[in-house]
C-alpha cells in the first residue's frame, strides 16, 4: 500500500491506446521544457510571487484559530459560512472530505459535540429563508468569508444575517460573527475594527480560489474538529515533492503538463476529473473552480487574444458510469478523465452471500463495496483505454486529513504550472466583471450607469 | 407573468452577438428542415416507439400509486431508494425541485409527517455504512429500482440491505420491501412473485433516462408528498405544445435545434445548463445523464463510425459566476449556456437596508433576494452575449409541479428531437458494456473470463 500520493499515467501514452493519446517522445521532450518552467516558478515563488504556496508553513496562524477553535468556538451548536465561490467551495471540500457523513443530521454526541456546519453558497430565498427560520440563533455562529468585503452575495446574506441578529441580541451580536477578509483593507475589516468583531486575515496574495489553507478554510475546518495540523502537514509534504525539476518525479507538474499535452496535441479541451468516493466529490468541484477561473482567459501573458482554457468537469465514480460513461466511451475523442481512487477507506461493508446461485448477482455476495467500487475503477479505466480515451489514476493512500492536504496542494501547484504551459495569468478573473457591473447598474448601484439592455426581439422568443 | 415555459433565444443569434453565434437564415432554413423530423417522431409515436411519451396519461398506474402511497406508505418514517443512474436522478431532481429545502433534517411536524426520503445512488462504504446503521429500520421503507434486476451497485444495495431487514424482522421483512422493475422478466420480478413482495411496473420500451415520469420517479414523489398528478398534468400540456412542427412554436424543438446548430455550425461542443435556483440544480443533474447518454455515440443510424454527442455540463447560478463564469465569458467559444430562471418563487428574502452609506454594498439594501438573483441571470445572460457566447434563457412560470413536469417533459423530447438532428439512436447505451464486462471478470462472474488485464509500465507511474 503506497504512503503516498500516486499518479499512473499509462493510459495517456499512445503504446496504451492503441496510437491514440500521447506520444511518449512528445511527453520526453515537455519533460525537456518542464525544467525552465520549474526554474521560472521557484523564481516566482522566491520573489513572493505565489503567496498560497506559503501558507501550509503559517503555523502562527493555525495558533491563533486553534485558540478560537478551541475557545469561543466550542459554545456553538452551528456554525454557518457565508461566501461564495473560493470563499465557500474549499470549506465543503474539506466538510465532505473528512467529516463523517450526514454530519448536520446527526445529534451531538454522534458529531463529538462539534458543531454542525453549513455553507450557504448561494442567495436563493427559498434556501435561506428556511434554513434562518430553522436555526437556533444563540447557539449559532456566522464566518463571514470576503475577501474584498464586496461580493454581493455574501454581504446580502450578511446584511439579512446581521438584521436577524441584532433583533435578537442588540449589542451581543458580535459574539455570533467572525470575519475572514483582508488584513487591512474593505468593508469588513473596518466593521471588524469599528465594532470590534472577531476576525482573521486573509493574506493579500491568496485569491480566493487558492485560499482553503488559510483561515478561509482551516478556521471552519478547525471549529468541526478537523484535524487542521495534519492537513498542512500533508500539505508540505506535497509541495517538497513538487520542487522537483524532474517531471517524472513531480506529480502536479505531470498532471499539468498531461493535461495540456493532451489538450493542446491530442484535442482534450475537457478535462473530467471523477472520483470514485463520495467523501471527495466535493473536491472535483473546487477543482472546477480552480482549474476554469484560473486558465480560461482571453488573452496570453503577452496580451495577445487567445481565448484559451480547458473546461473541467465533475463527475462520480461509481455514479456518473449510468450516466456519462457512455459519452466519455463513445464521443468525440475530446476528453481526458482523471479518477481519483482511496486506496483504503475508514470503513467498508460486506456484500452477503444471500442468493447465490442467482446469474444476475449472485457473483456479487462474498465481495465488499470497497472492492466492488475499485474494481469499478480499474475497470472503467482499462475500458476507456480500450476505447482509445485518454485517462490518468490519482491513488491516495487514504482519506485521511495528511492525504486531502496533499491533494488540494498538487492541485493548486498544478494550476501554476498549467498556466505557464497555457502562458495565461492564472491568479487573475477579468471575465467576471462585466456581469458585476451590470448587475450593479440594474440594482442603481452609485457610480454605475443604468445599462442600454439590447430590449428582446419578440421573434426570438417561444412563449 | 408568464403562465408557461418560456424560451428566449435571443442571445443565440448572430445580430446579438456580434457577429458570433447562428445566422438566422440558417436557422429559418433548420426549420423546414424540422417538418421533417416532426413528422418522423409522430410516426415513431404512432407506431408505439416512444414509450415514455405514454406516461403523463397513465392514469391507471397514478392511481395505484396513489393507493400504495396513502396506504402503506404512510407507516414509514423514512423511504430509502436504491437505485443508481436513471432509477435515482429522476427521482433526487424531483425532491430537490418540489420539496422544502433540508427535508431530511426536518421534525415529522415539519414534514407534514410525509417520510424523509434517501436516494442511495452510490456504493461508497464509507456513506452506506454509517448511513444503514443510523436508520431506524422499524420506519423504514426500501424502494429498489432496476428494471434488469442486474445492475450490479442497486443489487449490491440490495442484498446489504435485504440480510439486515431479514435479521431484524425474519419473514416480517417483506414488508418494507418495494421494487420497481420490469412488469414481466428479470431476477426482482421473479423475486416479487415468489415472495410476494409488493412492486410497480416500468414499461418494457421505457429506459433508465426516460423514466422520471414513471413509477420510478413517481412512486417515491408520492410518498413524500408531491402531487404527481399536477406534475403529469403539466407533462401533458408541454407534450402538446411540442406535437407542432412549427419550430418556433415547439420549445423542445427550439432547444434541441439551437443546441446541435450551435454544436455543428458554431463549434459549440459543451452544453452548460445553468438554472439560477437551488431547486433545479437535481435537474440539471438529471439532464446531464438524458444528454449525454442519448446522444454521445460513436454509431450513426446507418452504422457509420461518427463519436457523436455534446457534452452536457451542470452549472448553478449564482454560484458559478464566483467558479466557472470567467471560462465562459473569455475561454474557447465552444459552449452553449442555458439559463433557468424562474419567474417566481414561493417566498422571499428582503435584504435590509442596514448601512445604507456603504459604497461596496449599501445598494443591496431594500433590494431582496429573488431580485438579486434574477437580476444576475439577466446580467449574466446579457454579458454574455456581449462577450460573444451563445447562451439561451428558460424562463419558468413558477416552481410548482406542473412546471417541473412540463421542463422534465421538454427536456426528454428536446433528446429525442436531438437523436434526430444528431442521426444517433438515443435510446442505447452500448459503451457501457465493456466496463461492466470488466467488472464481472475482475468479480469471477460466472460466464465471464478473467480479462487480460495490461500490467502497468513502471514508468508511467510517479510515486
Amino acid at each position: 500500500m503506497p504512503d503516498r500520493i500516486l499518479l499512473d499515467y499509462n493510459n495517456m501514452v499512445s503504446p496504451r491506446l492503441g496510437g491514440r493519446g500521447l506520444d511518449p517522445a512528445r511527453l520526453a521532450a515537455a519533460a525537456a521544457r518542464f525544467r525552465a518552467i520549474q526554474a521560472a516558478v521557484e523564481r516566482q515563488r522566491a520573489a513572493g510571487g505565489i503567496a498560497f504556496l506559503q501558507l501550509p508553513y503559517e503555523t502562527e496562524l493555525v495558533e491563533r484559530i486553534r485558540a478560537f477553535a478551541d475557545g469561543l468556538g466550542q459554545a456553538f451548536d452551528t456554525v454557518v459560512v457565508l461566501g461564495i465561490g473560493g470563499s465557500a467551495l474549499g470549506t465543503s471540500a474539506l466538510a465532505q472530505a473528512l467529516l463523517p457523513p450526514f454530519w448536520n443530521e446527526r445529534d451531538a454526541e454522534a458529531r463529538d459535540y462539534y458543531p454542525r456546519l453549513y455553507v450557504l453558497d448561494n442567495i436563493d430565498p427559498t434556501t435561506i429563508g428556511p434554513f434562518l427560520d430553522r436555526l437556533d440563533l444563540a447557539r449559532t455562529l456566522f464566518n463571514v468569508v470576503s475577501k474584498s468585503g464586496a461580493t454581493a452575495e455574501t454581504m446580502a446574506q450578511f446584511l439579512i444575517v446581521r438584521e436577524r441578529l441584532r433583533r435578537a441580541f442588540e449589542e451581543g451580536d458580535r459574539g455570533h460573527l467572525i470575519f475572514t477578509t483582508d488584513p487591512e483593507k474593505g468593508v469588513l475589516r473596518d466593521l471588524a475594527r469599528a465594532e470590534n468583531i472577531a476576525s482573521l486575515p486573509i493574506p493579500p496574495g491568496v485569491g480566493g480560489r487558492f485560499s482553503v489553507l488559510s483561515a478561509v478554510g482551516l478556521l471552519p475546518a478547525a471549529l468541526v474538529g478537523i484535524p487542521i495540523e495534519r492537513l498542512l502537514r500533508g500539505a508540505r509534504e506535497m509541495d517538497e515533492r513538487c520542487r522537483s525539476d524532474v517531471l517524472e518525479e513531480n506529480p502536479a507538474g505531470l498532471f499539468a503538463t498531461l493535461q495540456y499535452l493532451a489538450h493542446l496535441e491530442a484535442g482534450a479541451s475537457i478535462h473530467v476529473l471523477m472520483p470514485y468516493s463520495d467523501r471527495l466529490y466535493g473536491i472535483a468541484d473546487w477543482f472546477r473552480q480552480l482549474w476554469a477561473e484560473s486558465l480560461g482567459k482571453r488573452l496570453d501573458r503577452a496580451g495577445r487574444e487567445v481565448f484559451r482554457g480547458p473546461t473541467p468537469v465533475k463527475a462520480l465514480g461509481a455514479t456518473d458510469q449510468h450516466s456519462q460513461v457512455q459519452l466519455y466511451m463513445e464521443g468525440p475523442f475530446d476528453k481526458t478523465v482523471t479518477l481519483l481512487v482511496p486506496a483504503e477507506v475508514p470503513e467498508d461493508v460486506a456484500v452477503p452471500d444471500l442468493y447465490p446461485g442467482t446469474a444476475a448477482f449472485g457473483y456479487l455476495g462474498g465481495h465488499t463495496l470497497a472492492e466492488l467500487l475499485r474494481t469499478e475503477a480499474k475497470a472503467t479505466a482499462t475500458a476507456l483505454a480500450r476505447h482509445g480515451r485518454m485517462n490518468l489514476t490519482l491513488e491516495l493512500p487514504a482519506l485521511g486529513p495528511e492525504a486531502i492536504g496533499g491533494l488540494l496542494m498538487l492541485f493548486q501547484i498544478a494550476t501554476v504550472y498549467a498556466g505557464e504551459w497555457y502562458d495565461v495569468n492564472a491568479f487573475d478573473q477579468p471575465g467576471v466583471e462585466l456581469g458585476k457591473e451590470l448587475t450593479g447598474a440594474l440594482l442603481r448601484r452609485p457610480g454605475t450607469e443604468v445599462p442600454a439592455l439590447d430590449p428582446p426581439d419578440r421573434r426570438w422568443i417561444c412563449e
